[in-house]
């Protein structure tokens, strides 16, 4: 394939909260010859929604490429999802056009545009826009530290083992539990285990309009929350002064 | 002290590029009554100036509210700079006036404005902005994720000791380690020694017009960095495709 002048752009839209797309993002996107994105089957999508108020800035020439990836369908299928997206991708860069891909979040830190320059980074020429993350958007919406002067901080998923889950609690101060909702009462069960249920926030769909905080881990420790939330365990001594 | 209905904002203004600034942060920041930013002794700021295109834009009747702290002064005099910050803004908003603090990166990773946060959000209303973190901007601008699917990551700074730095590189697939630069030459030789020196890239300033990458370890292991620098060790082996 040959390669040409035209960019690939991994393109952070943040956590939910319209406002919290970068302006660089916001440059980009509305610039861009097309703009993609994962859609459910319905059409629906998280980073398009994100974005809508800049894509509706953006200029009458752009068009669209909604790539549909649905996550009941099988592994193979999602990798010629994510095969026919990239071949539509660099196509569309061969004829000069620049494709801007819409990711909520960071796009490098669990996103779905990873797959996509793997595919396409040997060809094209990509570029990453970083975005704010949920773990920095839950730290805000709760008020609480991620870090503070020599802390450490690990982030896992909630699919993680019992062990590598109580480990992690045990040697770090800070802990983000990501996509926790599925698996809340074993977490909650774990976290009463190492000592930490009483360090322990919960909040889903952070800076979103269906935004749910929980800062009492007694309160849902038998029910099961939605993929996007996380647990946030931070020290109760913390140290806020120099000395 | 008695509280009103203006807010202590604490905006992160993201790692350097001036663009990486969110929407929400730059509206916030054109539109408080005071800017507040920390200041080194000859009247520099980094946050400044990341957002210094952006304050071009603020109304005329903004005022600054420069805050001088010295690492260089003892621990004792570091308190008390930020106490009598505190009091500052504390003042302002008491006259009713909005107080925005700008923050590099995200202000609740490891950000000065946590200080001012503890010290004011007894009295007064805080909201928090968050921005992007060195990590995302080192991520981006090595165009090599920081996680894919069920890896975990975990994020320590360099002084941690040398048991903890080993235990982290062995225990998790990707590793920041911050503030890396002034301990260059002791990381090397940690990671050669629990064999991942060649998973290392090294960053300084990312983002920023005087960012450097170094992607070979071999060529730093005798060298010193700036304070602005982190590694970021991530898997050779790597599961791209969902199978």
């Amino acid at each position: 394939m040959s390669t040409c002048n035209a960019t690939f752009y991994g393109v952070g839209v943040g956590p939910g909260d319209p406002e919290l797309i970068t302006l660089k993002a916001a440059r980009i996107i509305k610039s861009a010859d097309v703009v993609a994105y994962i859609t459910n089957t319905k059409g629906g999508s998280v980073a398009r929604n994100i974005a809508s108020n800049v894509l509706a800035e953006a200029h009458s020439a752009q068009t669209t490429l909604p790539i549909e990836i649905s996550m009941s369908i099988g592994r193979a299928d999602i990798n010629t999802a994510y095969d026919k997206a990239a071949s539509l991708i660099i196509a569309s860069m061969q004829k000069g056009k620049s494709v801007a891909f819409l990711c909520e979040g960071d796009p490098l830190f669990f996103g779905s545009f990873i797959y996509l320059m793997d595919r396409i980074s040997e060809y094209q020429n990509c570029q990453i826009i970083p975005g704010i993350t949920s773990v920095n958007a839950a730290s805000a919406q709760l008020a609480t530290p991620l870090t503070i002067l020599s802390e450490d901080m690990a982030i896992i998923s909630s699919r993680s083992t019992d062990k590598k889950i109580a480990d992690t609690l045990k040697a770090y101060d800070t802990v983000a539990i990501l996509k926790a909702g599925p698996q809340l009462p074993r977490l909650a069960v774990l976290l009463q285990t190492v000592g930490r249920a009483d360090e322990t926030q919960y909040i889903e769909y952070a800076t979103h309009e269906s935004e749910k905080i929980i800062r009492d881990l007694s309160l849902i420790t038998d029910k099961k929350g939605p993929y996007f939330s996380l647990l946030l365990i931070t020290r109760k001594e913390r140290e806020y002064r120099c000395d």
